[in-house]
This record gives C-alpha cells, sequence and structure tokens, in this order.
C-alpha cells in the first residue's frame, strides 16, 4: 500500500478489517515497523480528532512525528501554476511538498474543499500535488471530497456493534449553521457500498450528493421513512454539491431525536464529531446508552494505525 | 494517586517532597515508567514554563507528548449543558474530553479563570467536567482557582533554600496592568498552610482572598510590616476576589524594590512568573543574588514530574 | 563546539563537511549521543524547512524536541533592558531565556531582523541575549544577519554538484515584493569566502552588503556580465542596508530566466526558498534539471544534524 486517500487504496475490505483487529488487540505490537521512521501531518485546517489520534497511531508504531500547521507555523501555499507570485503567498506546493517530504517517510495531510471552486475541488487538486510531487506515501487526514481514516473508523465501528450480517444502515443529512463539505458524507458512502450492509440516504431535496459516490445507492427523502427498522443511524450535515457550497435549509426538523429513534431497530447513533448538539442530534439522543460516538473516535486511532502499518510494510 | 488538582490530591506533603527530591537527584531513572504511555497537553491559554516543564517532565519518565492549543490548532469548544449550539463553538466539551481522553493515558489542561463568572470559575466547572468524562487521570496546569504545579514547586524551592526549619514566609501583592485570576495566590496559600512555616499576606485592602483559602491565615496591610524579619518574598499580582476580577489599586508602592527587601531577614526574592519588571519587581531585586526565580521555575520540571510519577505507578 | 551562530563557531570547513558527510551515509548511526538530552525550538518568526529539518535532526540523533512558537503559544517578549513593563509583554528575555535553558540541553532560535532598527538587529540584541542568559548552546535557526544552518546547507549542495575544484559561484539579487531580511546574503557570502571557489555578487546599485562582510569580494552590478561562465546561480532577494530596510527596486529584469542561464557553463540553480516563482526566478529555470533546490532544501537536515552532533559531542 502507498497511499491512502480513498478505499481504492486499500487491498480489501476484509484485509484492512483483520489488520484493524490486530491492531486494536496490541497497539503496540509493532513497534519496530516505525523506528527511525518519521510522519509529517500537515494541516491546512483546523482538527482536533484527526491530529490527536493519527500522531497516537504513528508513535504506537514507534514513529517520530512532526506536526505542521500550515498559515500559523509556516506561511501560505500558492497551489496554482504559472502564477507570478507577487501576492500573499511566498511559496509554491511545488516547492513545498518534496522538501517537506525530503524530511519524512510519510506525510499526513489535511486539506478541506474550499467550496468555491467545484470543479479544483472534485479534482482534488491539493491533495493530488502532494501525491504527485511528494517522493513519500501520502495519507488523507481529510481531502476536499473523502474523509477515509473517517469512513474506516466508521467502518470497524459499525462490525463492532452489528447485531445481524446485513444491518441496515442510513446516512441521515441534519441542519447545521455552517456551510460544510461533502467529504465525510461521499466516502461514508463509498466505503459502506462495499460492504453487504443495506445503505440508505435521506436528505432534503437539493442535497443529493455527486452521482459517481450515489450510483446505486437508495436515497429516501422521507427521513422518518429512512429510520423504519435501521440499525445504525449515522448522522451529518453537509451543503449542497449541485448549487455548489449553498445551504439550502436549516430545518431543525432533520435533528436527530428521541421521537424518531424510536422507528428504528434500536438503532445505534453514529456521528464523526464535531457535533452540533440540538442541531444535528438531541442531548437525549447523544446521552443515550445507544449512543457510540466515543467508541467511534476512538477507533480513529485503530484506523489510523492500521493504514500506517500496512504502508510501513510496504515502504 | 488519580487526577492532580488540588494539594489535597498528593498522599502527603512529606511523600511528595521525597518523590520530588528523588526525582531530582535522577530524572531519567524512571524512564520504564511511561513506555507506551502518552499524554495530552491541553492548553485553552498560552503558556510557556508549564507548556515546557510539564513536557519536559512526561518525556523524562519515557512518557509521549501531544500538545493541543484550543481554539487555534483545533476549535473552541462548547463548555454550557442543554444549549443549542448554533453559534462559533462546533463542539462540546462533553464529547471532546472523552475523546481526548480515548487518545492518551494523563491528560494536562490549562483553563484559566474567566474573571467574568465567579461562580462558574470557583465551582472549577471546566477542569472538573475534565475529571467527570476523561476516563484518564487529569493533571491541573493551572485552573480557574489554583495552580498546584506551581504551589509545589514552591515548596521544593523553599525547602531547597530555607535556613530555619521554620522560615517567614511572605506573599505580597504587587501591581499589574492587566487583571489576573487568584490561582497562584490561592493556591500558594493553600500549600503553605500545609507546612508548618510562618504565612504571612500583605495586600492593599479590598484584595482578601477567598474566605476558604484564608482562613486561619495571617494578612497585614502593611507591606513593609509584613516583610519584616521575612525569609522568603513571595510576589504576586491579583485581580480582587470580592469586586470579583476587578483592578482596585495600580499603586506602584507595592511594587518589591531594595528598600523594602532591606526591612528581611536577607530573604530570597520568589515569583511564579512570567513578571512585569519595575511593575512587581524592580531590576535591582531580581537581578540580585538574593533572587530564586530561575531555580524556582526550573523546579517546575521536578514538581510535574514527581506529580506523573505518582500518577503513572497507580494506573 | 558550543553555539552556532556564525561560521566562526565551527572548528574548521573541512571538519565540517566531514561531519556532514558521515551524517548524510548513515542519520542514525550516532542515537545514542542524543538519549536523555532535549532541544527547545524557538520561533520568533514563521518557519517550514528550518522548523522540520532542525526537529528531523535532533530526532534523528536519538533527542527529544519541544516546539515553542513565541507570540502564538506563549507570547510576547521583552528584549529591552531597564523597562517599566506596563505594556503588552508580560515577560523580559531575561527571565524566558533562562528558563527555558533550565528545561533542555540545546536551544535553537529563530528571531529575524526588524528592519525598523539597524543598530540592533546588526548587534544581533535578541541572539546574542540568548547566548547571555540560556546557560545551553544556542543554534541559530537565522537571526538578524545570518543563516548559518543555510549557508552550511549550501556549501554541502555545492561539494556534492561542483564538477570542477574551484567552481564560479554567483550570488544574484532577484526582485521580490516585501522588504527582506540580508540574513541569507550575508551568511553566504561569509561561508563563500572561507572556501576557495570564485565568489561573484550582483546587485542593482543600492543593495550593497554589510562591508564586514563584503571586504575582499567582488561585486558585478551587470548581471549579466556576472553569470558568464558561472557554475552555480544562488537567487536571493535582500532589502538595501544603507537605506536600511528599503526597497529601491521592483526591476522583474533581475528575474532569473532561462535566457541568463544560457550565459552560463551549465551552471546549477539554487536558492534558500521559500521562492516566488517568476519573481525571483522563472518556471522555466526552477523546473529544469539545472535546479537543485530541492537537494539545497533537503541537505538542511543534514547541517542541522552535524551542528547538532558536534555541540552534542562537547555537552
Amino acid at each position: 500500500m502507498k497511499n491512502f486517500i480513498s478505499i481504492k487504496d486499500i487491498p480489501s475490505i476484509d484485509k484492512a478489517l483483520e489488520v484493524a483487529k490486530k491492531v486494536k488487540h496490541d497497539r503496540f505490537a509493532y513497534k519496530d515497523l516505525g523506528i527511525n521512521k518519521t510522519m509529517i501531518l500537515i494541516f491546512f485546517n483546523s482538527s482536533l480528532r484527526t491530529r490527536l489520534s493519527t500522531q497516537k497511531a504513528a508513535m504506537n508504531l514507534g514513529m517520530n512525528t512532526m506536526v505542521l500547521n500550515v498559515n500559523q507555523d509556516g506561511w501560505k501555499l500558492e497551489s496554482e501554476l504559472g502564477v507570478i507570485m507577487d501576492g500573499d503567498k511566498p511559496e509554491h506546493l511545488k516547492e513545498a511538498i518534496p522538501v517537506i517530504g525530503s524530511y519524512c517517510d510519510i506525510i499526513g495531510v489535511r486539506a478541506f474543499a474550499s467550496l468555491d471552486d467545484k470543479e479544483a475541488d472534485y479534482q482534488e487538486r491539493i491533495i493530488q500535488q502532494f501525491i504527485d510531487y511528494a517522493g513519500v506515501p501520502v495519507v488523507s487526514m481529510e481531502a476536499a471530497t473523502r474523509h477515509p481514516l473517517q469512513s474506516f473508523a466508521d467502518l470497524i465501528t459499525i462490525e463492532e456493534h452489528k447485531k445481524t450480517a446485513r444491518p441496515k444502515v442510513v446516512l441521515t443529512w441534519a441542519p447545521h449553521p455552517r456551510p460544510l463539505p461533502q467529504a465525510v458524507a461521499n466516502s461514508f458512502v463509498e466505503w459502506m457500498k462495499e460492504t453487504d450492509y443495506e445503505l440508505v440516504v435521506t436528505h432534503p431535496k437539493g442535497y443529493e450528493l455527486a452521482d459517481h459516490f450515489m450510483e446505486g445507492v437508495t436515497v429516501e427523502y422521507d427521513q422518518k421513512k429512512a429510520f423504519e427498522g435501521a440499525d445504525f443511524i449515522y448522522a451529518k450535515n453537509w451543503s449542497a454539491y449541485n448549487d455548489y457550497g449553498q445551504i439550502l435549509s436549516k430545518d431543525r426538523s432533520w435533528c436527530v431525536d428521541t421521537e424518531k429513534m424510536g422507528l428504528t431497530n434500536d438503532a445505534k447513533f453514529m456521528h464523526c464529531l464535531p457535533v452540533r448538539r440540538n442541531m444535528i442530534v438531541s442531548d437525549s439522543v447523544i446521552d443515550s446508552k445507544n449512543s457510540i460516538v466515543i467508541e467511534e473516535a476512538a477507533n480513529r486511532e485503530i484506523s489510523a494505525q492500521a493504514v500506517l502499518k500496512m504502508i510501513l510494510e510496504d515502504l
């Protein structure tokens, strides 16, 4: 395994889950793998879980880690080609990336969607430049259109909690005061499609995700109908894909509450966090015994470590 | 020992001082204790000494460390319960804390008093939520009402420099351009009361500390009288407790200068740092041979390491 | 070797190059040297390469590292003596430096020229206070007038790429939208003068560097003439030294382009980075096979490690 950008990079779901299981059973058993190896984590955007869990995963494997907050520790980086650099960005990714690559063995990158330029975002121009120029493996810590470490952790969590071989998993949109990328939702759909779970996506009209993610996936515009018989409710806000980056609704009736959870098959509640309480989900649901958001977040360490282990083994 | 929030958490002053002595004698003798253990240091506020000394202490013990600057590396965290989170805080402490706890073995937290809400500050609502939700031991790196790692370092320093069994220790208020919390002063009083030193507190009228800290402690409003025969002068500014968070005086005659030090028993000068020269203390005093502020700061590594050692042994 | 502030601190160029070669051959061969040793890296200014390469170098040697971003993680530090500290700077370097020194074995400092106060800059008041107060070795990660880790890396790079014993090395000024310090240019001249290379400096009139750096160095105001027969073109912007900190020219005809490179002896192109494309150098030159800017940056890890190795051996 070289890079980790999407589900296409893992050998198979079964193999990835097997590695995750081993890692979780004894997270310090593979410390020799990372000796004299360094991971640099680069953040173009804020991060709490991803920052800590990925660093922890690398240290579990015996690696050294360095963290760079772009714009804050360093400076703004230019990503356009051919530009005369007389503005506020003193360095180009074409230099910054290979230089960073020269100081480490694996690069982790977080670079959110701009939500301004749909084409640039969906071409994944930033993370693609990292792959092109880094000279070392690149791990997405959430890129413009996908958040695969999150989706892998989601998968691990569902596997640990499912009561039937083929659970019904519902991805539900919920309201949020700010426009958010589609990355978590896209990625969740992409990973769930590779399982044999029953997947249903529910959202208000206008919030359709991109076709190439949604091909073959059931959409149910009636949230309550979608919830019926569900084993897992995965809540997430995203801004519109078609009216790119727009907020089309702040309808609080989409908030996941106890009444709606009552329609499910005693479903577990999931969210990638950070979550806005009483916007996305009511206190009563997230504080209930059916909420597994903390275990889900804890599995971020496991998904990151499984990914890093597979990459280290192939260095 | 589980958490370290106040002097009540240590087994006894004698035991704590004994551990500190051992640690100072050979700070790398206990590196096995921290193998495969991780400490996360969370800063809601700026830090220089606490940041570096606590991280160093953890590394001396063989631990891995990760640092998170809230609001800067991550985002603002909501601490109120029951709120509809449609404002500028995208995550609640009820999620953030257990998630952080899931990635580490010990959490260190710095969260200053707001100085806005006396009740919230003196109930220690932030650090108390960490204790309630973390699932792992919590170490205060200065909370709203106490700074116990500082006070423990102060105690170690006095023990190293005292010339008599029962030195006279004077805590003196001094002026400062900004309103500061009472945490260092409260905590210093709390620790000194547990020793058999003679403790005198001096400050302008109106700067009385909270009763439950001051019970049984001598207050002398005449600074010069307080200094007579003192073996240690501990200077510190704080804002008013009764007129909560207010600056009642900027009277520079309270600055600790050579003349006042002349009234003492050749006293050592102490301050927790950072210190405003020529506001709190004159250049002549802080640059004199009697100033032990650097040794005092250096002992922050020792107090932190002693605390972490005791916690690691009880994990 | 104690401090590393300028070329005067290394035993000799030959010895330094020999250490660099050993380190590059096996960068993990000296991990025992740094066991139980800690380096603190202090940044008064932004940094990408220096931050990562110096941290990496220290970790290669088995050291622990801690990073402090002044003004951001901590607070503003006062550097003037005798001042009444009632402004926005809560701590003086006279306290901050020895305290930081007490938590580590080596301090690295980045503190750029102010470009406001020529005398303070050229007296190196900040880094000199670190040397005076730290109590441990101090390594410049770029100070007001020199950037010796960069110059050492430049030297290593030229040694690796030179085709003749005495290559012609040309330092050329190039335009930039912002006023930059003279540190990289000063330091490059200082190091090149110690070699037996042929050194030529070219810049528009008014951009003369300080006399004590330029003594005995050839200046050629005609850029094209300077380029003739060159083996290495080293581009860099700097603001004026005489009209201190001023931008006297933004003349884009000084940009290093393919036509000018055609005048050289198939010269390699060098720059310390970050570089403004199509201001300092055209895309065509920096993207050509003759550009060695990435190897040059990669050698920052080597120069830092060689310096730290020599310091650790003399601790």
